[in-house]
C-alpha cells in the first residue's frame, strides 16, 4: 500500500477517508484535521488561554501536544482522583509528559478536597461514574475560571462524541441533543461556565492512537477499575460495526447532526430546559438549588 | 417458562416486553398491540374502507387476517410484478389465502401495464429496487383512489420502521424524518395521495412471524432475486444486536421519535420541501413536473 499523497510506503490505512498515509503525511493529515475542527466550529484562536484537561490517556496527551505544536497557549490540568490502582500511574504519566515537553501543568487532588473517589463510591453506595464525572467537570470549570483561562479543552474524540450522540439520539433526549457539539458556549450570567471545546472531534480513537504512537507519546494509563460495562462501550462497538460496513459513516453522522439536527434540537430545548441559577453553596451554575457536587458533599457529611 | 398472564406453559418469550406467553395469551397480546397501534396513532375506524397491500409474505397476510378478525372492512390488493422466480408463488399464496378466509382481493399485473419488473430492470440498466418501489406505490395509490377506498394499509412492522428510521437518522435527512410515521396523511390538493397507514408498527418481525405461525398462515414466499444486500438488511442486523443488549430499545427508539423527534422534523421540513403538483402525464402528485413512474415509462419508450 502506498501513501495517497507522496507514494512512499504507507504505514496507516484510513478507509473512512479513502486514504493511506506514510508517517510524515499521516502527521500532516492529523494536524489538518485538528485545524479544520478548530476553524469550522470556531473553537478558539491564538489569543485564547487554553486549559487542557489531561487524564494521562493518549487522547488528552495527543491533544495538548498537537495544540502546543500549532502554537496555541496551553496549560494542562490533571485531576488526581485518588483511585489506588489507576490514579498514580495516570498522574505520573501526565507529569512526566508535561515536564518533557515544557507544558505548564496544574494538579488538583480530590483527596485534599475530601472527594477521593474510592471514598465517595463507598459512602454513596451507588455506581460512582456519574458522581465522578460531575466532580471532574466541577473542578475543570472552577479552576479554569479562577485561574483566568478563556476556554477549557478536552480530549474527546469522534468515537466519544458518536457514542454520546447515539445514546442521546436513540432516547430522543432533546435537551441533551440541543447541548451536544464540539463547543459549549460560556455562561457568565448564572455564576459562570467556562467555554468548553473538543478539538479532536473529527478524529477517531484509532486515528488519535496512531498519532500518539507515531509521536512517541508514552502513557502508562491503567483503565479505571470502576468503569466496566459502561453503555458507551457497547455503543462504540455498534458504531465500529457500522463504520466497518460503511466507511465514513461516523463523521457523516456527526457532521450531519451538527449541520441539520443540532440547530433544531437547540431551538426546541430552549423552550423546555430548566433555567440556571448560581448554586446556593458554591455559586457555580446549576438548574437545581444546590449543585450536584455540593449535594455529593452533603451526602458524604450526612453519612459520617 | 410460564405464561406471564395465566401461568400455563409459555410458547413465546418476549424479552422486550419482559414477558412470556402461552398461545392464547400471545394471540391476545398481538391483537392488543395492533389495537393500541391503531388507537394511539388514530389510523382508521370501523367506518373506513381499507385497502391492504398484500405481497404474499407473512407480514401483510397476518395484517389483513388480524384486521378482518377485528371487524374492519378490508380488501386485499396484490401487485403481480412479473418476476419469474418469485411472483407466481407470491400471487398463488395471496390468492389461496384470500379465498380461504373470504377476503376480497384485487390483483394488478405489471405485465399488462408494460412494467414487468425483469423488463424494467433490463432496460433501465441500474439497480431496480428503487424503480420497483416507485411502481408499487404508484399503483397502490392509484387503485385505492380509483376504487373509492379511504385508507391504504401496508404490513410494515417495527423492524421495517426502525431500519428506515435509522437510515434517515444517521443521514439526518430532515424531510424524510418529517414524513416518517405509522400514518401519512392524504393529500387531495395536488392530484391525490391516499392516506397510508402501518398498523403493525408496534410489532417486530419476529412477533409477527410468531403470530402467523400460531394462526396457521401459510405462505410460500420466495424472496425477491433482485434485492440482495440491501442496506436495510444491515440496519436490521445492527438493531437486532442493540435489542439483544438492551431489550425494549427498539420500540422506545421509535415511540420516542414519534413523540419528540418527528414533530420537530415535520415543522422544519415544511419550510424546505418542494411543493407537490399533479404529474403532467398521469395527474398523480409529484414534486417534479413528471412523476417517477411516468419517467420510467418514458425511459422504457426511448429505449425501444
Amino acid at each position: 500500500m502506498k501513501c495517497s499523497r507522496c507514494k512512499a510506503p504507507a504505514v496507516v490505512s484510513l478507509p473512512s477517508h479513502h486514504s493511506a498515509f506514510c508517517e510524515a503525511c499521516y502527521l500532516d493529515f492529523f494536524t489538518k484535521q485538528v485545524e479544520k475542527g478548530i476553524r469550522k466550529q470556531k473553537l478558539f484562536t491564538h489569543e485564547d488561554r487554553i486549559l487542557v484537561a489531561l487524564s494521562g490517556g493518549k487522547d488528552s496527551l495527543a491533544l495538548v501536544y498537537e495544540l502546543q505544536l500549532q502554537g496555541y497557549n496551553v496549560t494542562g490540568l490533571h485531576i488526581d482522583l485518588g483511585i489506588p490502582s489507576s490514579s498514580a500511574p495516570a498522574r505520573n504519566s501526565t507529569e512526566a509528559f508535561c515536564t518533557k515537553h515544557n507544558i505548564p501543568l496544574l494538579v488538583k487532588e480530590m483527596e485534599k478536597e475530601g472527594l477521593a473517589i474510592p471514598m465517595v463510591k463507598e459512602r454513596l453506595r451507588r455506581p460512582v461514574c456519574s458522581a465522578c464525572g460531575k466532580i471532574k467537570r466541577h473542578f475543570f470549570n472552577k479552576i479554569a475560571l479562577e485561574e483566568g483561562f478563556t476556554v477549557l479543552a478536552t480530549g474527546h474524540n469522534l468515537d466519544d462524541e458518536i457514542a454520546r450522540l447515539f445514546s442521546n439520539t436513540i432516547r430522543w433526549d432533546i435537551p441533551y441533543l440541543g447541548d451536544q457539539g464540539p463547543a459549549l458556549e460560556a455562561d457568565d450570567e448564572h455564576g459562570g461556565f467556562i467555554r468548553k471545546v473538543k478539538p479532536l472531534w473529527r478524529l477517531s480513537e484509532w486515528e488519535t492512537a496512531n498519532y500518539a504512537f507515531l509521536r512517541g507519546i508514552e502513557n502508562h494509563y491503567a483503565s479505571c477499575p470502576y468503569s466496566k460495562g459502561a453503555s458507551f462501550t457497547f455503543h462504540k462497538q455498534v458504531w465500529a460495526t457500522i463504520e466497518n460496513h460503511m466507511p465514513g459513516r461516523k463523521i457523516d453522522f456527526y457532521q450531519g447532526f451538527l449541520e441539520r439536527g443540532q440547530p433544531l434540537f437547540a431551538q426546541a430545548s430552549e423552550k423546555q430546559s430548566d433555567p440556571l441559577h448560581p448554586c446556593q453553596r458554591c455559586g457555580f451554575p446549576t438548574s437545581a438549588g444546590v449543585c450536584g457536587v455540593c449535594r455529593i458533599r452533603e451526602a458524604l457529611a450526612e453519612g459520617q
